[in-house]
């Protein structure tokens, strides 16, 4: 599909493999050939790869755990400061092709409210902030702050009124919770199941939080199909008992289902799963869902050639290109604006549907072009 | 769910029972009591019925086979007006709650091109058109006019000019063809197979014509979810084969596919599957769909109770109010101006999602609201 | 997926020709090479494909409309007697790739069971019978004989003792409904569309006959996803109203859902679309399905593509073995007896599941190997 | 559905409250009447209800967390002793609709194994065990024991040699997470998303540290639709990377995809969400699934008009009839057995399927009996 919009795609300064590298997840050759040099580049291989899968546009985040892992909250402050800098020079050279997420410390929520306005106003590569889940706090990085402290109401005003989605992004567990919870077995703490049931928590603890009816100009966004939220909704609103907790500052008349689609936005980053996403149409609707890759963790041709020859054949046209670019920007107008100046593309401009064979030419079946011969991938 | 919209419900007026009686396809008690008073009645229990089950509109049209059932051109031409007539007297006694579309004589192109205008200019309750199927034509009855013949060209182009969409109703068969077909097994030639089954020839008739090619701004609309075409698009694409018929006048760039959700729609009547339902959402979109009933062929109750009940449970919010209301008001603009005047309403407007507890109150479930008690359901 | 067995599968003898050439469909080029050449072929570039594709195993049968077009009956009776005596011989040479299906004549029910009697008594290839709709009868071929009729109880007596499967196959028009209805738009007529909405009611026509009740040892099968009926089964057992129609002979107490998985069956032939088998398998069971490919009017390696890369990485592993060859073993006990001896398979066995990658290999994800590059098919 | 077995429904002794009172949860009114008189009552309402609501079976369980929350060794053991006996009496007094799974102590692996082979062996009751995720441990109740730890196989061993399927619970949070996490937000701890998240990690911690290669006759369960799993195991099985997890010990040539339907099952306890299962039944297969409650968390007739209103319109007879009870006895063969004695029914012996109309009696849709008034609930 011509036209795709990602969404949760990394990129990283050298100044954040001081508090944590990424190489330890993936050394050179097991993720692509070098983690780091790909989180580093922005014009070179990624523009290239995303030109060879038609991904027209990124926007670009500071890796996770990023500024949410550094303790120290000077320190966070000016890590985001300086990412956010960076990442603006990046986005400027090329702004037909990317834009940012801010990068923020949240150990202050009016300086993360500042910050922000700074991205937002000041600059013009910016179209929202991504947050990676709870920012570690403390001496011994073992204290974890979570946004559904009425205190953060701060800066998710600050949000609202700047209209910058924020995307949550998950990270790997405090010290301490990794000590207890995964020695001996950390491949339950990251990607597999540990980020999803983290940030999940943290989704639904702003959403029920009342986060949402205080700022109802908010949008959030996560990835990964949702966090495993569409598949338990009505679990999830069924065990919210009021009369249980009454104490709940979400609006009385309202489920968490009622905020998909309007405020909460997931993405398809890093769980390409067909029947996922039938389940996540048929729960929170296409309206609600955004192709995203999460590049590098992600390969690039990967995430495409899901989307472009596996989703192509199963989902109908217009909800296929609304899913692969318009939602995008629905819910980030700034990428219509300005230097970026996307536009809504039908079907037909996506390359998707019509009948693809030349005058008197054959066509065979879609997934074999060929009648008597397999078709063998090369790579 | 508050303020449905349902666009394939039947009417009659006593002239049509000459050439056709709908009792013979149930006499008195088979389809509720009676068959013909339901449908000869338009603001008494036909809108209680609508007022106890929340569907705030519908939109009338003759009951087939109508004017396709008359042979004689000057009879069925005098009908159609007839029972135009009838229905805008019979909407604007209350165009809060009817519009209708216009039935037409398909012999003369020309002349149903003129009576359809007649009734979107000089008439204020119609909002498109209901073709049954073939026009029955000839001596015998025999002959069948099909609407992808290019003559009539002149009717579509007129259809197109004034943004009148057409919904096409399957009937019964020819004489003939009944002889030849369903003699002793009546069954097979009505609503359990038979009716789809022609319908979706024509409608791939007229597809596979081109008629949508050289009309843009056509609309035409299907009941019955689709007459099985949804389930069947791949194989339909797929056989169209172009080298195979060159001759087959539809764009050649264009699959049979592409043309849904934005002048091909479906509706629900009578076919009220909720697996079938979220095929089709797969395969054409949320926004390909419409609700309807099928009224008085089918019940009011039964045909609300799944949608309000049973869909309500599966299907995401905005798809849903979107299927059940806004999607008509996009394809029948009309419905939104003049004396109709709907609106689109959100989920919330409709009853839709948000907890129906009141402050206090206890949940247990949405599917019996008692903890430990069955709910029966009484009549 | 290895193992897959294939069930709608032609195979032709020159003398079919004469009634009936299927290149009419398809000249040199436009399907593979030569369809004719295809249809004659059996142990060579057939084999081969099967090869190519892991479809160990092939029941043959005679080109569609075949025997059922030839309207004489004692050149029919000949037909199918040679084309059986021909197809044994081919079925000998090579037993553990090929069975087949009995080519009969309708013409006399009881002759037909003989014939069945002949092929599945005195023969070892035959594992049950294959019918491509009505039968053509009459001087001028528009006589249309449906198997509903009562008279054809002895055919299906002889069928029901066998335990002799029946393969429902789709068939052209006959002349007088062809000049009737195709003149001028002959694309309608065939696989599109039409083919199936024949088949569909002559399948209804025999389950509403109540020949599944009469005869319960009897299975039949249908071919491309079902010719539309699994979409549609609320709609045909709600609108098969037994007091609108108390002389329906099938049982009173009985859906028409209730026959699948035990007596009606339906193969993927010709239709390769996800969405709808995820339709089916939702509306009749992973059980009454099972994979086929409709050689040659399919391509072998497209078939086998859609199955093996695309079915496979949305259905789960055991009822995707399952639909991929267990269940015809159950459909078609013979297959696991005698020449053939087919046998279950696991997931695993098949190739199914499981990490593919060798010890010390990098896993990239499901749907491109390598991580930068994007695999180009080579055909 | 006539002859439905739920698997995972609560019952205790009083004992039990003294470590954990279940009423904090939920007092008087909050879930039905009484939740506390509910967990102990087995043959009073609990029975009337299975009785009204054609809940043949159900197999009970000691309510969570239950012997998992008694950090002292001997106390916990002395629990589990009193707990099985007292259930073993219960379920004598009617082994027609009642079996128990075992409640063990975890602290000590080989006492575990002693205390299951007891109840397996020497009495007559038990068909399997149920482990409420981790055990508590230590002094302050803060140590957390997880059963994928090497020293656990000890125990595995036993259920794999006694055939004795375990069926893995959630519980609530250890006092420091409690603290950690949930203060001031408690509904997050909980069933609305807390439980799962933090038994699918200890799930996936016993699929991928090996215990169900090293025991192969081991089988486990997991309730609430499977506690994200199925949505997400594409993310899970791409992300557990052999090449950046050398020492997962899971076997490396499987995915945890195939360990379902042979070695994983799930129910639907408390997850009444059509969707969601018919998510489950693409990834992971009918075969996988089992109905059940969660009684008395939940209302069984919620759960029934869900299992016999809802889903019996929208899954096919056979898939329905096995997850609601056949798959069952392939899972728990000792409900098959001795005093319980189970057989397998189809769907006509369990009223599904089938015209439900009495002759010449009329239908008029499966969701409203009347045709012209809507059906209201009364309780």
């Amino acid at each position: 599909m011509k036209g795709k919009i990602a969404l949760e795609e990394c990129w990283t300064i050298p100044e954040t493999f001081q508090s944590f590298n990424p190489s330890q997840f993936a050394g050179k050759g097991v993720i692509g050939d070098d983690l780091n040099a790909n989180l580093l580049d922005v014009h070179g291989k990624r523009l290239q790869e995303m030109d060879e899968n038609d991904v027209e546009f990124m926007v670009l985040s500071l890796n996770a755990p990023g500024v949410q892992n550094v303790t120290d909250p000077a320190a966070a402050e000016k890590l985001a400061e300086i990412a956010n800098d960076k990442i603006e020079a990046e986005v400027l050279r090329d702004p037909k092709r990317f834009a940012a997420f801010a990068a923020l410390s949240m150990h202050d929520p009016a300086q993360a409210g500042r910050e922000l306005r700074r991205c937002m106003s000041e600059k013009k590569g910016f179209v929202g902030a991504m947050l990676n889940d709870f920012q570690s706090s403390g001496p011994d990085g073992n204290t974890m702050l979570f946004y559904d402290d009425p205190k953060y109401d701060e800066f998710w005003k600050a949000a609202h009124e700047l209209k910058a989605p924020v995307y949550l992004h998950p990270r790997t567990s405090s010290p301490l919770i990794k000590e207890m919870m995964w020695k001996g077995r950390p491949w339950l703490d990251f990607s597999a199941l540990g980020y999803a049931n983290r940030l999940n928590m943290h989704t639904l603890g702003i959403i029920t939080g009342g986060v949402l009816d205080r700022f109802p100009d908010l949008k959030i966004i996560i990835g990964h199909m949702g966090e495993h939220i569409p598949y338990d909704l009505y679990r999830i609103d069924h065990k919210l008992d009021r009369s249980r907790f009454p104490n709940m500052p979400m609006r009385k008349d309202r489920l968490v289902r009622d905020y998909f689609g309007t405020q909460v936005f997931i993405t398809t980053s890093g769980h390409f799963s067909t029947p996922a996403l039938i389940c996540a149409m048929t729960e929170i609707g296409a309206r609600s869902i955004c192709f995203s890759i999460d590049y590098p963790f992600e390969s690039i041709p990967n995430g495409c050639c899901w989307w472009d020859e596996h989703v192509s054949s199963v989902i109908n046209e217009r909800d296929y290109v609304d899913m692969g670019r318009n939602n995008a920007l629905q819910i980030f107008p700034r990428l219509t604006e300005g230097l970026h100046g996307l536009k809504e593309m039908g079907p037909a401009e996506c390359g998707v549907g019509g009948l693809r064979a030349k005058d008197g030419e054959v066509t065979f079946g879609m997934y074999n072009k060929d009648f008597n011969k397999r078709g063998k991938k090369i790579y």
